[in-house]
């Protein structure tokens, strides 16, 4: 896409903030064309209240860039692995988990690159793994609109393959409720069980809440747009549960 | 990507299927290079257990295009609109809701060449919003291999305009809490409330669940990994029930 006006708007990092930038576009062997999106995909949602900010940050970028790497993640996997939907999507769940994101981006040491303010600095915000993951998120959209496609999905790819690597080797390749049936099986010796919660809305816009039982006890919730996806989401939650 | 093995074990369409497919792609004024692609996507799972069937059905290509259909839908937003990321995840959701896609495979005709088994079809699977919605996220798919993005990209935003520009112009531009506020307010003379349901999980993979409550009566339920995102979609869902 590599459309201007993404950037209009946006001022020119001053030249600490720019050199910063260098580094890390050399560290990463990564060329940045335009400064500007990567200076705001690093800009906490916190600095916009900063004197001297811009009053822009990452948030509307992380959106965006979410998609690209549920996009990408996902043409890896339809291409890469003989998966079913179920288990592609069990494995993009837990590829694109905010564990899974903020440590690519403490990987990519991110946290001292991540402008905020001071207070959110001082609570441990350039440790806290949500704003590790927007980051990683927002910045998977700067390199997409700077430097296009090809670049954004290298990059994810890079970052994750290891990561999906393990997924789809590891009993987690397996479809959720079939994996999640084997675990409880073998651990407490019984079945799990789904149990409709809720359905609510009108019948063309339905969404079902369904919980999974394990000895009458609720292990899990999951929610979706018909049956199967609420139980896959329960039995995804339920699996992550129970492994921890 | 344009990558060969995708379609290697798919059998190539019957001639009175070919036919249909040529009759589909003159109508649409768009060329399918490989026509296996297109008759997967327009293959329902019950299909598989028909006698001289492939056993191959559009579940696989659904789930990735669904994942295409967020990607394009939501650069689209990103670029065209002045939106803040809450905007944009309330517009994406209508755009591309089961209701959206059904009626958007319904301007296509898709219900006519839709497999199906006798069952299914008797039942009135070729009605079926659920099945109509399926089949344009695989056929977004099947666009994608068989042509490249830039081509799905078309199809997709020239299905879709026109929904998202209405969404964008109505109220529903409105970030969906404060769309919601005004609504409530002007209905009932009061104030939504969001109430914390349940929180699973360890800290570092927490699941939210938010309600929303009017007058003390639950209206809707959201999901999410942060408050933020869980208080947002119960707020998306609420809307859509009051204004139906």
């Amino acid at each position: 896409m590599l459309v201007p006006n993404v950037s209009a708007g946006l001022p020119q990092p001053d030249l600490a903030r720019l050199e910063q930038l260098k580094e890390l576009s050399r560290r990463l062997e990564f060329r940045f064309r335009d400064y500007r999106l990567y200076d705001l995909a690093l800009t906490h949602s916190s600095y916009s209240n900063e004197p001297g900010s811009h009053r822009m940050n990452n948030q509307r970028l992380e959106y965006f860039g979410d998609s690209i790497i549920g996009f990408i993640v996902n043409e890896h996997l339809f291409l890469d692995y003989k998966l079913s939907e179920g288990q592609m999507a069990r494995i993009k769940s837990a590829a694109v988990s905010e564990k899974s994101l903020a440590s690519a981006a403490r990987a990519l040491r991110f946290g001292a690159y991540l402008r905020m303010s001071k207070g959110e600095r001082k609570s441990g915000g350039s440790r806290r793994p949500s704003n590790l993951a927007d980051a990683f998120e927002a910045f998977v959209a700067a390199i997409y609109i700077d430097r296009g496609m090809k670049q954004a999905r290298q990059f994810v790819v890079g970052m994750l393959d290891s990561r999906l690597r393990n997924l789809s080797q590891s009993g987690r390749a397996l479809d959720p409720k079939s994996a999640l049936q084997e675990l409880v099986q073998k651990q407490f010796r019984t079945h799990p069980v789904y149990e409709l919660v809720s359905q609510e809305g009108p019948d063309h816009k339905r969404e079902f809440v369904y919980r999974v039982v394990i000895d009458s006890r609720e292990i899990a919730r999951g929610m979706g747009s018909s049956r199967k996806r609420a139980e896959r989401q329960a039995a995804i939650r339920a699996l992550d549960l129970l492994r921890e």
